[in-house]
């Protein structure tokens, strides 16, 4: 029986993914004076930075805002000028103060799923910024828990679950991400069910084997009330 | 009757101030071919930077980084370059990378109460450098429950006594912030043991009515196990 459903944040309760993709727009446009690589190969060595930076800064925009940073500097060969990390800086800040715009459909299966079950947030990334976007999504009061954490790994879950006293097998995890929500959610003994976003960061992204691996994968969290009828109906 | 201790983090179970200490020594050392601050000046406008920016960025270190950063950038009007500002992001990825230290007394005193408490990390800060903190304090088994916050005020402490179902009036909370560790505490119920630390970052800073507020003073952790039993016998 399923009693608990949690919801991952970006890009599956509001947009995310798209902001970092624009203000990648803008980063190469405040380079292009300085340095002579292509985008593609810029988006190379930010990606390089990032990865290289994820086990110190985590997750989060004040980790791609340092990431940025490096990363200017490295492909001017320290020449860029303090003025234009300046602006690298507040594209950060842009980030970091950004409307919350929610996803389709994202009230209306809250609203339907707290009257059967109690709906979390469970979410990776900055702390005060995870927070912050949770009260101005206006869904706030609908939330059972809210979760923020620095990985979204096998031990995370177990222990996100163990504190608040959930079993598995009557966890239900939604997500944009097949590596962050849907496999170890899986491999703890929950259920996961996967709602694409239009992009994914290439840190997130795998490559499921659909032969080892079953969940539903739904067009927008409009499908989700119904589809959580149905797994609950299996049993 | 006391039920559940609280210990903060920074400067209460390991060393952290200091360390940013040392950080802005160094930062004022790079700037001081651009800048014609003195040192207090410099002080000055960093901790200006940080209390406009910490709506925003919050606490922690990658917060404390985009400041220091910002600042070299304000006081040298833009000119400093791109390389000099990669030794200031340094500084920071040093301070996320520093070896756990712990203060006088720790070990014992979490050892004698976990006996007869539950003993649990309350704590505000970066998500991820926090964990990575109690991970490296050799302490993690001993610790109940972990919380890191992003703000340490009446609404976080009722929130998070609230999520593990603990009465505020079985709670003593123990920390070096009369500010976030001992006031918010008193004003919701509970009750708070400081132990100041040789320094106190400026934001942190209040000066509590002695008429208004009574709390237990140690000079080190050391203390604590005998004030917890005072306050238990009082109670």
């Amino acid at each position: 029986m399923i009693e608990v459903i949690a919801l991952d944040g970006d890009d599956t309760i509001w947009h995310s993914e798209h902001l970092f993709v624009d203000t990648q727009d803008r980063f190469r446009e405040l380079l292009r004076p300085y340095a002579e690589l292509n985008d593609a190969a810029l988006d190379e060595r930010l990606l390089e930075v990032e990865r290289r930076n994820l086990p110190l800064f985590g997750y989060g925009v004040k980790a791609f805002t340092l990431s940025l940073l490096e990363t200017a500097i490295e492909v001017t060969d320290g020449r860029i000028p303090g003025r234009d990390l300046q602006a690298v800086l507040d594209l950060g800040k842009v980030l970091l103060d950004h409307p919350v715009e929610l996803l389709d459909g994202v009230r209306e299966a809250v609203d339907a799923l707290t009257d059967d079950y109690r709906v979390m947030v469970l979410t990776k990334g900055d702390l005060l910024h995870q927070e912050t976007k949770v009260a101005r999504s206006g869904l706030a009061e609908l939330f059972w828990r809210v979760e923020i954490v620095s990985e979204k790994d096998e031990a995370t879950y177990q222990r996100v679950l163990d504190r608040h006293d959930v079993d598995p097998a009557t966890f239900v995890m939604v997500g944009n991400s097949v590596r962050s929500d849907v496999l170890p959610v899986l491999g703890i003994g929950g259920r996961a069910v996967h709602v694409p976003y239009s992009v994914t960061w290439a840190l997130e992204h795998v490559e499921p084997d659909p032969a080892l691996h079953d969940f539903p994968v739904l067009r927008s969290l409009t499908e989700l009330p119904a589809c959580i009828a149905t797994l609950q109906a299996e049993s």
